[in-house]
């Protein structure tokens, strides 16, 4: 349950939004990306429930449709979730949310529901209004395909995707074995402008169980703490984040708070390291774990202040264990420590002792893809974990050139 | 008097920091670079005056030269500056502060002046211990080849440039022709680890003004706010950073304290440009201007969160207008602004208007070196400029071998 290179927890064989019961998804290619991937998809829930918590991106210039979701998330209920790659909507203005708006509207008229209970997301450039001609029939298309087997959770997990290379989904079953159990399933999508307190990603996830929809925000919320708000790969926070939980309640059982709790953060821990993991250009994934803190807030601090210097990022890329940018990270927080009592191991090698000189820093090898950096700040009994990835010129690359 | 790519204000003929009258420089090689380039440097007071006034590095892992040259400083008295390239101090623990103390004394000894009137900067890789042995014949020879001359300066200069592609050196006179004129001189390296509060560099600034330890202190910290403090190149702080105020008063004039801190602040703002200029890689120099902010603090917040986005830096590496992800920068900070008021023009060209599309992007061209981005929070009448730089695949590359 925190975030780590590997996760084997056990999941169920189905996987994505639709492994929990009552819930259908399509994926579909209404063309707003220029590759013809998929590009359009929902989510639907089936009930009995339509319990929904949702939390957003803490952006000031949030994208139309996070200011939508918002409202229709107030009253936590959420029949459908229309999301979108291709266009992020975002400083689009009134015409925007006007867009935004009336696409829910033609997703209720489909499934018959109300506007009101429509949530929308959507990713991909800023600053440009999204083709209603091309967008409205993909919406019906995808309502047309909504299904609840596996493929249709593949296909929803690709039409989220844009620098992406991989779908991400995630499942996990709650309860006891022989018992009724409950599922969570999931997808997301993001691979740069993520940064703590959420990133350019949209995560949907879903679950069988019966929650009323304080339970499913206190839940979701607890969850993002520790996973999505503790992954940075470029230090920006995007205009669009979004994370939904939606919960059917058709496995009909009320679930241990702290046991779906548990379960539903480490399906967010896998999915925030599918992120990492799929960062762009990343050759290199770094978790980077404070510990002996004085409180985990010192441990955060420490962990985000490491994982968003360029230095220490370009550093890795190289495979070169440059402690010092480390130490010169750290040096940076107000997190109590003494200088002299730092110790710093990258890839389990102390090539800091006492905020000097440690064991060679020759024997650290940067080889292999998952690398770790740990910071013993000497202060406490506290720790944090925060994910990131290295700067590569592939980064550069694919950011100089991502709206040309 | 502010920070902008072009510099036009009338400098003396000699430059550096034996510009002012009552001060000697030296550089010489010693071989702490494997480069066989000047990487030992003096700079003697001869007085009358030995008034100084120093601002260092905030960050807490502050490198063994800055705990002593704070020391130093604290009677507001220095009578030289050893200053080395090719070795940090930094993460040295106690032999690392005997070093400097030692190469102090050895200075003391050499000029005849007490050690605790010596200040000593280094720079250059973290976590390596100085090779004394090369270090103190290369304090002897500098002693030895002090002298007043410009080559003394640029010889200076050259000696203390790490990354840094060109010497970096400044010069002012204040004063109306025909009175008695005061001198300013300086020198300045640093081409990476450059962040506000100061930065990888070192800084000597030298004056034949006759001031108190207090004016100089006053006017220095002043100058440091609006030219040093505002250059962020890859937001990462350094261990280092020390920029030294020296007087001798050998002019025998005590200036209007305003106008020598404006002259002081311009050409601090000159060799800030410089640093940014010669920054690791960089393609573009870019000078965010916010304006039409409720205070200079927003503004300057605003201004900062845009320097330290490396989605914008890529942009701009890559000829890109996007704006959106200035936008998407403005909306991290809690300045005062209304998101569809905030207009962002692109080397004059306003792509934002009230938070969405404006003019034409294409309109915009990036082929020139300088780029000019600037922000209209509509909140007030305060603005603030900081200056950064393009993020490249040659930042990447330096980065990624530096110390290998």
């Amino acid at each position: 349950m925190s975030l780590a290179h590997t996760n084997t927890h056990p999941s169920a064989t189905a996987t994505g939004v639709t492994a929990p019961a009552g819930f259908s998804a399509a994926g579909v290619t209404a063309g707003l990306k220029s590759t013809g991937k998929n590009d359009v998809v929902l989510v639907q829930n089936h009930g009995p429930n339509f319990t929904a918590a949702g939390v957003f991106t803490s952006n000031r210039v949030a994208a139309a449709p996070v200011h939508w979701s918002k409202q229709v998330l107030s009253d936590g209920r959420v029949d459908a979730v229309l999301l979108n790659s291709g266009g992020a909507n975002a400083c689009t203005g009134a015409e925007g949310f006007g867009n935004t708006h009336r696409s829910a509207e033609y997703v209720a008229e489909l499934l018959s529901v109300s506007a009101s209970d429509v949530a929308v997301a959507s990713t991909g450039l800023i600053g440009v209004q999204l083709p209603m001609d091309k967008l409205l029939p993909g919406v019906k298309a995808a309502a047309a395909a909504l299904a609840t087997d596996q493929g249709a959770s593949d296909e929803a997990a690709a039409g989220i995707m844009t620098t992406d290379t991989v779908p991400k989904l995630v499942s996990r079953v709650v309860g006891p074995a022989g018992s009724t159990q409950i599922t969570i399933g999931g997808m997301a999508k993001g691979a740069g402008m993520l940064a703590p307190a959420l990133a350019t990603m949209l995560v949907v996830l879903t679950t069988d169980a019966v929650l009323t929809s304080e339970q499913a925000d206190t839940a979701l919320r607890a969850a993002t703490a520790m996973s999505f708000d503790r992954a940075d790969s470029d230090g920006c926070m995007s205009t669009n984040d979004t994370v939904l939980l939606l919960a059917s309640g058709a496995s009909g059982t009320t679930p241990d708070m702290a046991e779906f709790t548990a379960a539903l953060t480490d399906a967010c821990c896998e999915l925030a390291a599918k992120l990492i993991e799929d960062a762009e250009g990343a050759d290199h994934t770094i978790a980077i774990r404070t510990y002996n803190a004085a409180s985990e807030a010192d441990a955060l601090e420490v962990s985000k202040a490491v994982s968003r210097s360029n230095l220490v990022k370009t550093a890795v890329f190289g495979k070169d264990p440059n402690w010092g940018r480390v130490l010169s990270e750290v040096g940076t927080t107000k997190a109590a420590f003494e200088p002299d009592e730092l110790n710093v191991s990258i890839n389990s090698v102390m090539v800091c002792k006492n905020g000097g000189v440690g064991e060679d820093r020759n024997l650290v090898s940067l080889e292999e893809r998952n690398v770790s950096i740990e910071i013993d700040l000497n202060a406490g009994t506290a720790e944090a974990t925060v994910l990131t990835n290295d700067l590569t010129h592939d980064y550069v690359h694919e950011n100089s050139a991502y709206s040309s």
